[in-house]
């Protein structure tokens, strides 16, 4: 074990508990400690020589101000649910399915001209003068309808609770006063706000990292007025609440053209990251992450003046900040915080270019968990919670280097759990230990290089759109939480980078969704040079590896443009009549480890796959239908699969598909041979890190350059071998 | 029990067994016997005093003239499998997909010019001068396609091996020579068809009643050339072997436009009846059923100017012959045989405008019979075959006249099966009492009507395309099969008939089936006229019972178009990101037999149903997601089921819900209390028949206007009442 006991390790300090705090920074190896939301570090913790994060939100805490103001507090555009219209009018009232604390309508002349309403049996807009709107009763009524269409209202609404402040509120029954989000996008907040911060800076001495919480936009929530459907919407990538009368009249003005209610509201389905965008999306996102570097810049700069870093949270109002998109060293932070329940989450951060990365490791110090589970009170575990998030992040960390770690939450609830406090002591020693690995040069690798293929590319690397627990109806999450700790290069490519010739340097491209989402890619598989280039890569050597509905698109021959490559297709009931192959299940030796390849539920729409020409190798099959096939094409080969759920033996089961369509050997150097355990090689330092992410103790053998090595692990443990 | 022991039922006759023949003539009180496929009659049978049926197939079994006449075989389009280019030239060779006994090629200079090849990457159809064709090696050549794009070539194929006779031969390891199969659309054909035809009638003259197997197009039925994929395609309701180049011509100089290859092909996927149709192919059939009519009505005649009735056989070469298009006593048949293994197929015979309808009951008298497995051989038992299907058929007939039953295949078969002979004795007695109740009055119906609505209405009444077992993956056959045999009445309504106030006669519509289906309808939804008329209907106080993906279709705010009548839509992906009405499941005393609602397996492509405005009752739910759901809309309501799989406990909820929708008594007149039993009364003979559809003893209660009645019944036994 390496000796570097100190460093990289952020603690939550906690104001009252002075000696615990400085006692656990010793044990922990601590050099930082932070503040928490809402809590306050006492001069006998800033005074004790160590770093000072503290944490700042922009846009909440100036409740003084947004009273005063109400005009600059954030919005968004809301739709009413379908009314029918019978015979006369229709009275529609705005707010009745909205969380009344959540929102307020806007009904300002300026905003009131972005109002629509749609009469959505024909879709199509209704003229000003057919409605008018009551103020005082908060409705519109519609004159003459067409009788037995359905019509909805969008309209503006100012965000009047602060939605991580009003989540806070909700889940934890407090009775404090709403936080309010003030919009920077007016010249009057951004003037606030720059005082507002030099204030900050000068009266914060001790700070050493200002972490911004995150900049100005949270990811989108939004409330129902009925407990029985309290979440109405939720997106960690959607711009849904970055809108305001000024932005849209000032993007008019910008890009040559105005965005309508309905180009947000989009028949009620709003833009969820999980489909594919538009030209008009893109547009509004570029014109917001402009924005957000913009004026976040200036507070960054300020922060710089007073000699202290800028790090972000890259979570909550993180939405414009972007960090994939090419442009985030323009903010200059310099370093970038994630919270992590994932190793796919770890990548995320670890892949940001910015000088340091940190990981916000689970559990927080909070007395419930995730889904208000019990962690540190009666009932719960928080060492084996601790190990088992460890488990997922520690692959990824192997991987890819982060400088820090750290925990968030309130201190003194550790103080009944000494085991946990001796786990983060032996995490925080392991972290450090591959750290040091890292800097004497990248971990070995495969030689097969991987690609995974989706609408939004680079752009989304690694997450989706939010935590593991809110996508994992989504195989690629799976996909990427497998690939995020495998010893393969991983990039993420969109099909404009196809265009451009991104396969050059690619063995592999995994294409993985359901039909019509961002992750299969919809529409654009009806461009034909896609299919040539991806036709022809695998033509030529490489491998298509296909998930769920890949390349899946109406209006062709077949449902997935790749079926030539991959040798299936889908029906999606077009072919009920059209017999299929029959065929057997095919074995090849230890391709599959035992338990590999369970069916996933939360398929949206699956249709029933079938052989197209009955030549691929089926693996895999369910009911009669193939779910894991393995076609040779020209000199590469598609590689199809119904479905991917992130297990143990899944995980292997795609490093050994990235294997076969590699040409690489499944018993090669530095694989382990027990698919419960994983390991990566540092060829820099010589050492061998194996780990075991079950909870039973196993043995693994791992063929080296030097010979076949074996290592022996207790659950979730971590060994280092030189060699 | 009722004595009339003579008459309505059809024997199959066997020479060399000619004492059984007329025993079980006798026994069964057969009045009528027919000659089987590639059997005749004896002389000591013709002159027994019985009426004789003789069963002729106008298209096959004249090979002599057929081989004179290789250009007047019958056709169709076929497609080749997708081919992928690389670099350089690809030849596609055009039979390779095809089984050869099946097909030839049709290269003739005037079925050449309807060949076509096309580039499916991007889905354009190449030039004549793009292409060669090598007649010797019979493959199609591109010089210069676009590579990496996919190819197909259309082309016309003579059949050369009758599909039923190839099936026949195939199955039972025939050696005998293979039938061919002439086109009458040339007039050298007619011809020589109408002098067949005479000279038939004049050597028959034993003959009372000729049954025609059927007129001239046999259903689609594509073979391939590997065992492992032999059937490339069946549509029992497709109208793809009725082309030739001289109908593609004459449509082409009657309606004023051509017909192209892909009109028929449609990118490999065909026209199958379980999706909707088009201007073009409703053209075509339209075109067809002419045709056949105007051919047909000619042997008709001649067979009845020698004095023989003619009657139609509903299986086989009954394309063109539609005998619910509105035209079908324009034929002049006497009557009309369907053979039956289920209700609705009961129901289909029954409801032909024609003088006698006439079931083929199960099993027929052949070694096996479905699928292979035993019937009249070691390991089988005809009689519980029997007693299953008769069971599916008698509570069809219960409902709706039929005038005769009968049997096929070889009678010297049930030698060793005395309780098979026994049995048909007693269902021959049951079936003639029946007939004789129904001769004094309809039987009682509760007061709801219902009406199934779906893209062919009328047209496709009681069928979707073909027998149960091959059509079982949609939902509505299931629906239909239980609507068979329940005292309710029903119509077949099309989205036309919906627009052309077809709704004003009924009480509840049904519509059942996967997005896009014929069956659910697809684009016509997009029809804001569809929707209205529905719509009102429901608030007015009608019903609308939805299946699977009612009214579904892409484009709207909604993807099934009636959600707001349902209170339920369903989640294609596009709402992932959408929380969901959190429901507790609701219970209707009595509404659901125990048992009922298993969930079906089969379905294409089905999305995630949820509550639209959490009004809607939810009665079941599987996974955490609403599976049957009432939802009142103004005066009516609005019923939601994901599927429905036709069992006794469901065809029982089926009537509960349409009772429910009518605001009927569960508990009404005339209805069992058992869902194991069923009843059938009839006002003018005071009769009520019970029967038993389970395998195990029952006790059921009817209330009549006379008190209730109880009825004991051992397993599948008919109990006649006069009450």
């Amino acid at each position: 074990m390496s000796e570097n006991r100190k460093g990289s390790f952020t603690l939550p300090g906690e104001s009252g508990y002075e000696k615990l705090t400085l006692e656990l920074a010793e044990k922990w190896g601590a050099d930082v400690i932070r503040d928490s939301d809402g809590t306050e570090l006492s001069d006998e913790i800033l005074d004790a020589g160590y770093g000072i994060y503290s944490t700042i939100c922009m846009i909440r805490e100036h409740n003084e101000w947004a009273k005063k103001n109400h005009d600059k507090l954030q919005q968004c555009f809301l739709m009413t649910s379908p009314a029918v219209a019978a015979e006369g009018k229709l009275t529609i009232e705005l707010m009745k399915d909205f969380f009344e604390e959540q929102f307020s309508v806007n009904d300002s002349d300026k905003a009131f001209r972005y109002w629509q309403v749609y009469d959505r049996a024909t879709d199509t807009l209704l003229a000003a003068d057919k409605w008018s709107y009551d103020k005082e009763k908060g409705c519109v009524t519609i004159e003459e309808p067409a009788a037995w269409h359905s019509y909805t209202v969008s309209f503006m609404a100012y965000r009047i609770w602060e939605e991580i402040s009003m989540y806070n509120h909700t889940t934890n029954n407090w009775d404090k006063e709403h936080l309010m989000q003030i919009d920077p996008i007016y010249p009057q907040t951004q003037e606030f706000l720059l005082e507002w911060m030099k204030e900050w800076c000068e009266t914060h001495p001790a700070t050493t990292v200002v972490r911004f919480t995150s900049m100005f936009y949270n990811f989108v929530w939004i409330w129902g007025s009925d407990v029985r459907n309290r979440n109405l919407f939720t997106d960690w990538g959607s711009y849904d609440f970055t809108v305001s009368e000024k932005a849209l009249d000032d993007f008019a003005a910008k890009y040559g053209y105005e965005l309508t209610a309905e180009d947000f509201i989009n028949q009620g389905k709003l833009h969820v990251t999980h489909m594919p965008g538009s030209r008009k999306k893109a547009d509004w996102m570029e014109f917001i992450n402009d924005f957000v570097i913009s004026f976040g810049r200036k507070l960054i700069d300020m922060v710089h003046e007073y000699g202290k870093k800028a790090y972000v949270f890259y979570d909550d109002s993180w939405v414009g900040i972007e960090p994939y998109n090419g442009r985030f060293e323009e903010f200059g932070f310099d370093g970038l915080i994630k919270c992590v329940f994932s190793g796919f989450e770890a990548r995320l951060c670890a892949g940001v270019k910015v000088d340091t990365h940190e990981l916000r490791l689970h559990p927080y110090l909070f007395p419930v968990g995730l889904g208000g589970a019990p962690t540190f009170m009666d009932g719960g575990d928080p060492t084996l919670e601790a190990k088992k998030y460890w488990n997922s992040v520690r692959r990824a960390l192997l991987r890819e280097p982060v400088q820090r770690i750290g925990l968030g939450g309130y201190l003194h609830l550790v103080e009944g759990y000494p085991d946990f406090c001796d786990y983060i002591e032996q995490v925080a020693d392991e972290f450090r230990t591959i750290g040091e690995f890292h800097k004497e040069g990248r971990p070995y690798s495969i030689r097969t290089k991987v690609a995974v293929l989706h609408y939004w590319g680079k752009l989304r690397s690694w997450t989706l759109s939010g935590h593991f627990h809110e996508t994992y109806m989504n195989d690629l999450i799976h996909i990427n939480e497998a690939l995020s700790g495998l010893p393969v290069d991983v990039s993420f490519i969109s099909f404009e980078d196809v265009l451009n010739g991104a396969l050059e340097n690619v063995d592999v491209v995994i294409n993985a969704g359901f039909a019509g989402s961002a992750w299969s890619g919809g529409d654009v598989w009806k461009n034909p040079a896609v299919v040539e280039k991806l036709t022809r890569f695998v033509y030529e050597g490489g491998s298509f590896i296909g998930v769920n509905e890949p390349s899946a698109v109406d209006g062709y021959d077949s449902f997935f443009r790749m079926a030539p490559v991959l040798g299936v297709d889908e029906d999606t009931g077009a072919r009920i009549c059209h017999g299929k192959w029959e065929f057997g299940v095919q074995t090849e030796e230890g391709l599959m480890p035992e338990g590999s390849f369970v069916k996933k539920t939360g398929n949206y729409r699956k249709g029933i796959p079938f052989l197209t020409d009955g030549k691929a190798k089926v693996l895999a099959q369910d009911g009669g239908v193939p779910t894991l096939t393995v076609n040779k094409f020209g000199s590469g080969m598609g590689i199809y699969m119904a479905s991917f759920e992130k297990t143990i033996e899944n995980t292997r089961l795609l490093l050994n598909l990235i294997l076969l369509a590699g040409g690489e050997d499944r018993n090669g150097l530095y694989l382990t041979d027990n698919c419960c355990t994983e390991c990566a090689y540092y060829p820099g330092s010589g050492q061998l890190v194996v780990i075991n992410n079950s909870d039973m103790p196993q043995t693994t053998t791992i063929q080296t350059a030097d010979g076949p090595v074996e290592a022996q692990l207790e659950p979730y443990a971590t060994k280092m071998l030189r060699i």
